[in-house]
């Protein structure tokens, strides 16, 4: 059951534009600043004289697009999407957006989530004889809206977001029409800007200041936000509840520039380094941070502990979807992919080694040794996030539950298997503290379901909105 | 003459392997962790059973080979090369390694540096009825060993290289022999390594970490190294002068990982970043470095000073050959590509803004505008390197003199050109300690051309070899 | 109204093959021999180890598969198909077989015909909340299959096959079942064979005489056969009408070398030849005829009359998808891309020009115009079959009523639009005699509908399924 | 020594313009009409402003150009080569037309032919420096041309003209002159034409039918033109001798709509089939031929001999380049490729089965064994040329003599290989008289050497020009 929702799972990001001559293009610089998101694939559909016309494909944005492409995709509006590599699935289908034609009108789908009854729904609509064209839980959305029975659109798609479940940001662009919803927890970030007349609205603020726009606000949790002709108007699906807006976005999902729900990522990583260091302090020479991620925290830990922060190991910044992977044999001989020690910055230190999480922890070991190997004395482990004990189910892959280091040992159990010197993990408090945003507030709570197994929605049953209309 | 001279500019890297089964799959390797020396074009040749065999096209390494071309290059030893994206030039032929056949036997060259006399020895060869496969100043010295009269194979090469001048670090294999060779000043950095019994050169250290091999020693300059099945030896083909090592491989070109002529780049940036806090300190809340090259210094400038350091400048990192440039009307409605200010963490601050250079201004001119939109109150400049006043000849593609700013302007001319609060270069005194190899230690020298104009060799003549041999 | 219809028009091959371990090689070279039938895209589908997989895409049979693409397909059974290009339409999406994924079974379709209530079933499906992949006829029976309530998968497939009218042959593969279905008039050509223990189908017996099968028997019109691990069974979805085979197949579509219906083309051809020579003879020097399809009518309009037989006119053999088309201004100039006169043949010489059609009119005159000035002194043009009057609907891409040159004008009117000496069609008891089966014949007759206007089946009301089931 | 010597073997078609705003497109068109002499590989090359520009690429004239890279191709002047596809060698480097750059002046070359001492050529050019960038015969002429140390460049290319031997017809592009060249014997064909003011210069006359271009002379051999903005100048570079075009063009290499040297080939061969009736008659029910080139044959044997012509063969049109071949399994299945039978047509009938030749008797065997397969009762052999008995090295790419199955066997041995009931070869006179060029005539002769052994040049010695030069 597990291994079946997880072959849905995604992260992504979303991008949306209503009324610029430049839509496509603009929408193509927003994805780019989004392409920490997702790698394996991206796409634009724009609206243009009552049709719609899409490019997708596989790889970068800069990969899938190139000038006649993107030329060819003319209009005001347009919506776009980069998705996130998952290793089985995949393929060219499921590259989003989706583009679903009829001899009545078209719709495109663009989601950053995962739809936690996305199984359920889709028996359901086949064994009433709809065809599906993907494997991805997005098109659930389109066939339920298409099965609708309400007198409008605007209804159709109202009642379709009442079936799915889940985490869930959906951008849909019609002929006429920009629609905009998130799911009632929120779990995902979505904003919108400005740009002089037009409309955009991103996954994060950073695609805002790549394209010269204005932050506006959030989309709130249960909202469906309707965009045309007539301007704006905001509507709700569902009643507003306590947002859970995703930890892993702030710990290391989202670019340092981005604001997300009005906290820089590269200020509260910062503060999760200076709150790490009054935690678990270290004895050592130096600070370094793994790339990309920790290196906002490890410069907070830096700073507070007056240790000097250094780069003390490299990212190789081209290692993309057509990298040669090497040979086992390559491997044992030392061939090293993405991280590489500096071996003149480490060399006889005491090094303090900053990451942004644990997950089978295979990974920290395979760094602890590298370290080592390139002559630190002593690697002391610090994280920037509770233990992780619990899959995640509203789009961020992480793992089975069994794969999940921290929910099978110890903190000691887990240093002594990434061979470090000492480890520790924040606290939840801490982790809450630093990122400013309490649980306990009203409306602007944080989902710690992967820390905690407290998941904000029932994750178990699957609503069966058929049945019931039949 | 300096824009035709320019037209062969090229800065690149260079790797070879000899006596590794996986010859080629390390080639690979060794030229993923030297691309940031060269994105436009990439190639390798293998030899293998009395044969050459190559690969080569334009774009990143991971682009141009894929795991059947790779597989397809078997062989025990193998030269590779990344190649710079020069503007006007460019095209299939000239991407390196240069491959010519014969009936007698093959040679394959990769070349990393700039002939100074290449046009007018291209004149002669043509003259005499040579005909040139590529625009590339490198397969002058092909036509240098096969024009030689000399009795053996290795004192034709020899006798070709006594012919070249400017700047070259050269990988020549045969079916039976690697040779290396460094020009007599030693302008570009080449390091000899070991990877069990099999032998490994590259331009950088990191060539080596990233394969597991041990670094051994530099090439000296006027060295010419011949590795076959009896194993290596060293020989001269010219006497030994003062090194005169690029300045701005230390600066900017090198990797943080990578030690230089012994000197690890990291270190010598932060101790840039030191030095540069010490001559030219600044009233600011924070310190921000432009990314990559400067943020080490940026650090050592912090460290210095006890200023914050922080994340202000994002880079974003899928900025490659196939990027779709903004037109000229998005550029102007704040279409950002390559650099973004991050608005949460410069907004309200003076910010100290370090860079390795100012070339022409007007990168400079736009960061601190950049800067100053996202909030920042005041933007104090500091430059890890003195003024750039001189073209240079020797492999970097800086500019002619016409456009280099510091020729024509003060420092205070150019901070009000640039914008800035206040602004300061490094001193050459600053600069020569903090790197640690001062000019006047005979041997371990440092290239101060672009800042002093004393240009190491002739750069003005072209030696005439044929006319001789007439 | 005939314009929509026109959309959905195509003529294909298709080809299938059940229990034999090189299914997809054997599909390809089966394809590769129906090649003629469409030049638009190709695919093919296997089934294997209790999945579906396919490969297909635009272009010429072997520009589709590879042989990396083709080896990757495994499984003892596969269907196969060659589209038409079409004008319009068209893009990878319609390229079949179509393949349709579910939680609880596959089908892939393969189509030659034409559905002529499509338009109208789409909308209802449509309506009642389907979603179309494609603008394909063909997937009109998938969702009447996933819609039905039948029992069991082959009473729904039955059940959709008496919703669709029109000419259809359809291969329909699951992972257990090859299904084979002719449409109850039988209009276009399917044949079963046998290779060794496999079952073959294709829409022309070159297809068997290419792989070496032998030829069994002609699907019968209103037949299903099912072809599963127990053997063939053949059932009936709808009770035998008298066969309306379309005269085209015998006249211009199919290969020389096949035999429809169990008649040899090139025969038949040859008889088309001698009948126009009886009915209308003319006094001329040579004969020839318009490549490929009626150089076997003009050797035998040659063999009756004793008029020399020659080659006249050439065809361009390498005319592909991708050939550039010449500009307005070179076909002036007297480009020629398809067919040239052979000057030294015809200068000279009175020449009987035989061809199979004149649908517009405009390729005759072109022709007659070419002869003339490669020096022909006259022209007298024979047409191997009746005037076309009236559009089919079965799947021959003819054309509307209105462009049909012989709806408008006299034979005589003709002759002068076209520049004609003279000019003669085949009677249509002359067609059907040198054919060899006419129309009175009880289950051997033949579509004239083109010639006549008298359709076999209602095509101007479209039967609706839903409603009933609603 | 044939070894190497066919290596560089290849038989071509050539292509240029002088003077047409059209150049790129109108060659391309007369590529295209030379598709059968070359499919490996096709180029173009232009002279526009001062420059040569091209393009070119292995594959068919349709996959190598594509819109955008004509429209590229600017200029008035241009020459067109497409390859013939040899087993070994080939590769992009050797696709013509070949382009060598100076920095005096470029120049493109589009050979058709074989140098018989191209061997010897290069090892000198190479033992004296030249460095060659292709396996090409045709770059040697480039290099002589450098190397000549005549004052224009006129002369130079005279003087190179006199070093080579063997079989060749050059077009070589220059910024400002096209230079057109034909061996002292003319094995070659090579025509001009006119279209408006245009100058053409074809291999076929087809080419100029297919753009509408006037035919107006042959190229003389041993003549060198000259077209320029001044006109066109005709001079020699060697005195005439007695013509001796190759027989193969009339046999099977050129199209029938072609004027080779003034005759028609289709009008050639069924005069060849006539005679063939004539010294082999045949009692049997049908003729046929294979196909293309033993169509007009057959239709001339059948004509003489009153027995019914008809398609008892078919050949496949889509056989090209990236055809999969069958595995030898399915060919032993019976899968076939390229002809099929036409079981309907031959069944139960004795044939006559016209051919060409007979090279190394595998595919005549497979033929037969075909027919006898397919029904024929009997299969009667006629071959339209003399018995094969000695290599080619004038660019017909047979065999080594050890593979020519007539060097070693009588004709009845041949039948009983083949498995013919009857076998006859046409006689020498008869090939003569048949094509009405008898060898006797002054300056109008025709080679025969693979029948007698006879070669018009001395192809056991290399001339070697560097050594007396120097």
């Amino acid at each position: 059951m597990l291994a079946e929702i997880k072959g849905l799972n995604e992260e992504c990001g979303i991008f949306g534009i209503w009324g610029h001559e430049n839509a496509a293009q603009l929408t193509y610089y927003g994805l780019h600043s989004l392409q920490h998101r997702g790698q394996e694939g991206a796409g634009i559909v724009v609206a243009h004289q009552g049709t719609l016309q899409g490019h997708k494909g596989l790889g970068l944005v800069t990969e899938v697009f190139h000038n006649e492409t993107l030329q060819a995709l003319n209009g005001a509006a347009a919506i776009g999407h980069v998705r996130y590599s998952t290793a089985g699935g995949g393929g060219y289908e499921n590259v989003q957006p989706l583009l679903f034609r009829s001899q009545t009108g078209s719709i495109a789908l663009a989601h950053n989530g995962n739809l936690t009854n996305a199984i359920d729904l889709k028996l359901q609509l086949e064994a009433q004889g709809s065809i599906f064209q993907t494997t991805s839980d997005t098109e659930v959305l389109a066939h339920l809206i298409r099965r609708s029975q309400a007198p409008t659109f605007k209804e159709q798609v109202k009642e379709a977001l009442t079936y799915v479940e889940g985490a869930f940001a959906f951008l849909l662009l019609t002929e006429k029409e920009l629609y905009i919803a998130l799911d009632p927890h929120g779990f995902r970030p979505l904003s919108i800007g400005r740009l002089g007349d037009a409309y955009v609205v991103a996954s994060e603020t950073c695609a805002f200041d790549v394209i010269g726009a204005t932050y506006k606000r959030e989309v709130e949790p249960g909202e469906l936000i309707i965009i045309s002709g007539e301007g704006m108007r905001s509507e709700r699906f569902a009643p507003m509840r306590p947002r859970s807006i995703c930890s892993m976005e702030y710990i290391y999902f989202a670019r340092p520039d981005s604001n997300v729900d009005g906290i820089n990522i590269h200020t509260a990583r910062k503060n999760l380094g200076k709150r790490l260091a009054l935690e678990a302090p270290a004895e050592a020479d130096i600070v370094t941070g793994v790339p990309d991620s920790s290196i906002s925290v490890a410069i907070g830990y830096a700073e507070e502990t007056g240790i000097p922060y250094e780069l003390g190991l490299i990212k190789n910044r081209y290692v993309g979807r057509t990298f040669i992977q090497p040979s086992q044999s390559l491997r044992e001989q030392g061939v090293k992919m993405k991280l590489s020690p500096v071996r003149g910055v480490v060399a006889g230190k005491r090094v303090v080694m900053v990451d942004d999480s644990i997950v089978r922890g295979t990974t920290s070991r395979r760094i602890v040794a590298m370290l080592r190997e390139a002559g630190a004395t002593e690697v002391h482990v610090r994280i920037s996030a509770p233990p992780i004990t619990h899959p995640c189910f509203y789009g961020i892959d992480t793992s089975t539950r069994e794969e999940l280091i921290a929910s099978k040992y110890t903190v000691e159990e887990i240093r002594q298997i990434i061979g470090a010197d000492s480890l520790a993990f924040l606290s939840q408090e801490g982790l809450l503290e630093a990122i400013g945003r309490p649980d306990h507030l009203p409306l602007r709570g944080q989902c710690l379901a992967c820390f905690t197994g407290n998941y904000p929605t029932n994750i178990s049953r699957a609503r069966l909105p058929f049945t019931a209309v039949k």
